[in-house]
């Protein structure tokens, strides 16, 4: 397939979506090792969480009724019957104008149905306080399921699991979940004039860069980078080794070659190794105008543009979200700090600098030319300036996609 | 020491960074291990990049005053005398009205300070082309030193490398970087009432989330999780295992004991066990009042509170800033949903869900009592309240921490 269209992002990423057959193995892993890991079921609560009616405050567990009415002038005074201790079910149930003496994150007698904080009560004996200020029924009490409920839904399959996300199974005792195991992704670097990062570049000769900002962005969205070295620009040297990571992967990227010769072998190789092939060539972006999407035997293969920012801004934009379904959400708003052009029927995205200011968030253009790898260092984030756009104004409000 | 006072969280931070001392060793990595790491050293660039002048398009290096008063009804006509491969230097230098075949990427001829792109030009005949509009001195070219300048400075020890940076750090030819060792952090979970999270919980116990959180949060920030386990609110119980987690890590999280009595022994354990001791008993936050800053022999120690969600904000806070450079910086802004009451002299953190509507970006509180997990679950970040303010009103930007 050979169409040579310039597609949206938007429209890329439905495109790839449409052949990609995630067909991934799963594995169960321990809570322990769960962080990062996508799940491959929906997660469910097996219990009510907490178990049990607990105090929030340290104080006295007690019947709500028991103190309406209360007041400085005139407390409620109630007979101290009980000492609720840290991870043990109270001896007996509470009786009426009672009170039990209960710890932050103790379990309520049954009967009790508030907690008076300590600072709103007064001693009048060893086995006597008064309460100065009424409490209602649930009052500084979380009560039993009010956290999660048994069957409760904690998550859907396809969820990238976060800190609070594993502390959340922690709490519903759930210890051991099913993931999706890594995707491996294999990724070419091509170029005749790509040297490795140790060389000296002759006259001509650029350093390998795009496959250590490939590698790491692979990391971050949770995949396993595998290293397929830097290829001669010609049919059957590519040819062969993208045959092998497309065995030996999931999704293959393939950089450089943003010119019209090199980026024609990428495409005519895609083709010559399956089907459906190449997808599209061109996207209405900028930068990242010559990228090449396809799928070849249901895995998909990137050809990314050679130049280093504009491979990062492409598979921040789609790669990314392929392969972490956080990537996708991740745009935050600020304000754009000078003007500036665009073209009707691409976005833009321009790389900002996120400044706080008199309480406003400003989106900084980083300066500089095309393809200069310290304006991706420099930056926070992208700015996208819409397709339909010419421009954009001074302190228009624009969306920023965080790296 | 006890001062049993409640210090704002910018003045906690700063009592902390007065007593650390983070003396940690360095090691060298080569760049593919380099991801996540902190430099212990500044960078320079040890060489210009690019070390040519490069064509930032398909085209034809020519001396740019050969173009000038170029059009459509005149062009300029230059003879083609060379054709520049990748990798390779230009065979000669260029004359008057010639011009070089030349890729995006490709070195330019000594004597040509400008390429004209491809679609600017008509053929004539097989040695001839004519240029259709004049090109500017440096247009369409990256010159030799436009991306780094040799000896520019390309960052700061101290910072975090993000797989931009080690692009740049590859560009530059840096393989190898020197990096601080990953920062140790213990962590301790206190508490009666708590049991292993595979466990089924008895009356008034619950399970121990802290301790997935904790290492979580860790992780993210770059440092090494080590965990230490559940231990009863009893004095020497947490002694011995505090003294043993200071002699094997770099900086204690010790989290549970919200109630008064269980703090108590956690402020007596660390006093016991060093000099300066607590340095602070209470932070003006909510959540996370009960929060406890320490310093015993140079290792910071924390006692957080035993709420997951007071847990996890107060180490956002206060532990993540001091282990990632990154963590204090990432903060964005949005408009509160809805108005919320907060208390003066206390800052408050609420958890909001982002969610984009009609071209602005809103924090939703995200419902729900004190201490429940599925709040952190649900939400993307946390809505700061200024100490010095009563609450917010509806629509009013508010600054958003993400986690």
């Amino acid at each position: 397939m050979d169409l040579f269209r310039a597609l949206t992002v938007e429209a890329a990423l439905a495109e790839l979506r449409r052949h990609f057959q995630a067909l991934l193995e799963t594995e169960k892993v321990d809570l322990r090792q769960a962080l990062g890991r996508v799940l491959a079921r929906d997660c469910f609560a097996p219990e009510d969480v907490p178990g049990f009616d607990r105090s929030t405050m340290d104080g006295f567990a007690v019947r709500a009724r028991d103190t309406f009415g209360a007041s400085e002038g005139l407390p409620a005074y109630l007979e101290v019957t009980g000492d609720v201790l840290m991870g043990e079910a109270p001896s007996r149930e509470i009786g009426a104008a009672e009170a039990f003496r209960v710890p932050t994150g103790g379990m309520l007698p049954a009967g009790a149905d508030a907690v008076v904080m300590l600072e709103y009560t007064e001693p009048l004996d060893d086995r006597t306080i008064g309460v100065v200020r009424p409490v209602a029924p649930g009052e500084n009490v979380i009560r039993r399921g009010d956290d999660l409920r048994r069957d409760e839904q904690l998550f859907e399959a396809g969820h990238r699991l976060r800190p609070q996300d594993v502390g959340l199974l922690a709490a519903a005792g759930i210890g051991e979940v099913e993931v999706y195991r890594r995707l491996r992704v294999g990724i070419i670097t091509t170029g005749d004039e790509i040297v490795p990062v140790k060389a000296k570049p002759g006259p001509g000769q650029v350093r390998d860069v795009n496959s250590y900002t490939a590698q790491g962005q692979v990391v971050e969205c949770g995949g396993e980078p595998v290293l397929f070295g830097v290829v001669p620009d010609e049919f059957e040297s590519l040819a062969a080794v993208l045959r092998r990571a497309l065995a030996e992967t999931d999704l293959v990227v393939i950089s450089g070659g943003s010119s019209v010769g090199a980026r024609d072998i990428t495409a005519r190789v895609i083709d010559s190794l399956g089907e459906p092939g190449v997808l599209f060539h061109g996207l209405a972006v900028r930068p990242g105008k010559p990228t090449i999407g396809a799928v070849v035997g249901g895995k998909l293969v990137f050809g990314l543009p050679g130049h280093p920012v504009s491979a990062m801004v492409v598979f921040r934009l789609l790669v990314a979200p392929l392969l972490d379904p956080r990537a996708g959400r991740s745009a935050i708003r600020a304000r754009i700090r000078r003007s500036l052009r665009s073209q009707v029927g691409k976005e833009d995205y321009v790389r900002v600098r996120l400044v706080w200011e008199n309480g406003e968030l400003y989106a900084e253009p980083v300066l500089g030319k095309s393809g200069l790898i310290t304006t991706m260092a420099r930056a926070d984030g992208l700015a996208r300036i819409p397709l339909d756009r010419e421009g954009v104004a001074e302190g228009e409000p624009v969306e920023v996609i965080l790296f």
